[in-house]
């Protein structure tokens, strides 16, 4: 397969942090190279065939996430893509306190400085398992004055955020939820629809809105995603979650009018002035993964599920602890974050006595953090004895059944030599 | 050439607006596709190659703008790099306000809002013929009660900004002063490195340093950058004004030590944290650049004078006009922006009548703003009815004097079509 090619016969089950890219997308990148490197604004063939490229990309990834082509921002990644939509909702919240005031509200009194004093900061909802581009983004504002942030923290049961919890922390001056739609280390979905429903129900009477977004990084490529029937305003793409280069975009219902979208910089009117500059790429390879997803779907599942049944075969169902199973949630297809218990088997050590798998113990933004178990685990409820050994195991559309047997085979050796260690 | 090949027998004199990709560039990209697609941060195979080609293109991009590799940031773009400068600027002179206030001046008193109201607003120093990531990164923060902005006329003799102008302008609370190195319409050169050492000379007793920056889009890969020898605090480089792809890098002499540097966006931590997320590339052919530069140098200088000769000797020398040509101003080796004298050859007519040259009236960013003349060239004095004739002509490494023979011949029939029309 593909992974064994690159890998020099490794085996790579760690497609949550990045995929490797699909030949076809490696070869439209190597085209649009050749023949595309205009600017698309010019009218030269150059331009024309990279502006003709745009367009196509751009309706793809529009129905790949049931948006229309206008929806999508193209952005330099999730990153931007995520910390664009905490900027717009500030910035719609302030516009929203200065029309307020304007329109007679007079013991509000206007000054020059951001954020009008005689209005209270601006309040953010996000759960306590988010990845770094947004939590860290809603500490900066936090810690910068410029917002209230309250972390709701996921169920130890289901592993999840739930609704209830969200509305509970709703406030009169929120402006914004972003809440993940797939959680990266657990795999574990959030119920976005249903929370979208609700809130909406309590948005109504407000100067301002409540912002809804969701980060699909971890679910485009593996699940259906419909931004429409889920109701969110904003929805985060990143490229190389989905066998596509180290892009991304953002979806934004009606951007800058139904849905605000304030631009983080300014320059040369790309993007319609959303996100200027070239330091943006259409994602080449939509159309692809919306044809072939229920495939890849069944298929991950089908991968992991002879994952954990042989885990447990070999290792016996009591010295596996599986913590991305959570009764009544929903996963992803692909994610098996698995425990091998036993007092010498850190996920660490256990990788790093592998020969063949190539796998993480989380999110890899989080290695320096050395030791650690997961703090996202940890909120899961998982026991932190059981969370220090976790595997983040996650396979892709290649991976096969063979690949698993090897993988198991290998882990089973690992385990065998660490135990043996005087 | 390279040129005639992709463009369908089209000469290319369009290289400042962006540059094909050199062979060499899109071979590495390809391989770095197919071979490090992994996270860098991640340990197996594809991701330290990802790793180990990231750092040798920030040694290679150091050297290429005299820097050491740990001050080389990159980013998605120019743009972004541009507007890095300013937030980070603004960043630095709020810190340096709160930092005041609490080394006890103490009729300043804190409040919570981003910029202390007891301080004067930060004051930025632009000129009037900046790329739009620059002039409207400034007006936006200007709109916006965050800064005031002097933008300093170039002089309409030189056409570059003198140095006594920029000082004229200072004020106390001056943070910044962005002036690009070449300009992008007539290629002349600014004065950036007297201008950083009479900065540097008035800017000692304050309680805020004031920031150098300039933005050397258009100079990279056609003269030679030394950042330190310029004296600038920060340095925006471009890749696909050099061949590379559609990403940048901000020179910064010694990020969040010597200079300042806060980022624009949050998340997993690359690049020291100053630019967190995937949503960069390294610049894979500085190495190149550094290398043949030379060469490359003294090709475009001697392709654009033999194409100045052959536009004086076709049309008459009264009839053509310069506006690239300053007295005592250096300018770019590969920029010719020219106007054919006569009332019927507006610049976009012109183009549009040739059938083998491929170049624009301007900055691209601009064709929005239909038959009105460049504001960059009135600006430098150019008269109206001479400025609406321009032609930018920029010349790349591939373009021979062949090539000129075409253009200049093609010029030739487009005029003469254009004056036989009633
Ligand atoms: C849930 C989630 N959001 C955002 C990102 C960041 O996207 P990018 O790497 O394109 O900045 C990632 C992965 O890195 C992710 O897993
Ligand atoms: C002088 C100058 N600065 C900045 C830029 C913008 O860079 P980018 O297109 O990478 O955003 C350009 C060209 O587009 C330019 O000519």
């Amino acid at each position: 397969s593909l992974t064994i090619l690159y890998l020099y016969h490794r085996i790579y089950m760690d497609y949550n942090a990045t995929t490797p890219l699909e030949p076809e997308v490696i070869q439209a990148i190597t085209k649009a190279l050749h023949e595309a490197w205009g600017n698309p604004s010019s009218s030269y063939t150059a331009g024309v065939k990279a502006k003709a490229a745009i367009a196509q990309a751009r309706e793809n990834v529009a129905r790949l996430v049931g948006g229309k082509p206008e929806d999508i921002i193209f952005t330099s990644g999730g990153t931007e893509a995520n910390n664009l939509v905490f900027h717009s909702a500030l910035e719609a919240y302030r516009e929203s306190c200065r029309t307020a005031e304007q329109g007679g509200d007079s013991h509000h009194h206007r000054d020059n400085s951001r954020t009008s004093s005689a209005w209270p900061r601006p309040h953010l909802i996000i759960s306590n398992v988010e990845h770094d581009s947004v939590r860290l983004t809603a500490e900066h504002l936090l810690k910068d004055a410029q917002a209230d942030v309250t972390l709701v923290a996921v169920s130890k049961v289901t592993g999840r955020v739930e609704v209830e919890d969200v509305l509970t922390a709703v406030r009169p001056n929120t402006c914004l939820i972003s809440i993940m739609m797939a959680n990266n280390e657990t795999g574990v979905m959030m119920p976005i629809r249903e929370l979208c429903q609700r809130i909406r129900s309590v948005s109504g009477q407000r100067h301002h809105r409540i912002l809804l977004h969701t980060d699909a990084a971890q679910a485009i490529g593996k699940v259906g995603v419909d931004a429409r029937d889920l109701g969110v305003d904003y929805l985060t793409i990143v490229g190389h979650k989905f066998y596509a280069p180290r892009i991304g975009a953002l979806y934004v219902n009606g951007p800058g009018s139904t849905t605000p979208l304030h631009p983080m910089m300014f320059g040369g009117g790309q993007e319609r002035n959303f996100r200027p500059g070239y330091g943006w790429r259409p994602i080449p390879n939509a159309e692809l993964v919306i044809s072939n997803l229920p495939e890849y779907e069944s298929h991950m599942l089908d991968t992991r599920k002879y994952l954990e049944e042989r885990l447990q075969a070999v290792f016996g169902k009591e010295r596996i602890h599986f913590n991305s199973h959570f009764p009544d949630s929903e996963s992803l297809p692909n994610t098996c974050n698995v425990s091998i218990l036993g007092p010498r088997l850190q996920g660490r050590k256990v990788l790093s006595s592998c020969r063949r798998l190539l796998a993480s113990v989380g999110a890899a933004c989080h290695t320096h953090r050395g030791d650690r178990p997961s703090h996202i685990l940890l909120s899961c409820g998982i026991p932190e004895e059981v969370a220090a050994n976790a595997l983040r195991l996650s396979v892709g559309r290649g991976t096969s059944r063979a690949d698993v047997d090897v993988v198991v085979e290998d882990l089973r050796n690992a385990v065998e030599t660490l135990e043996s260690l005087n």
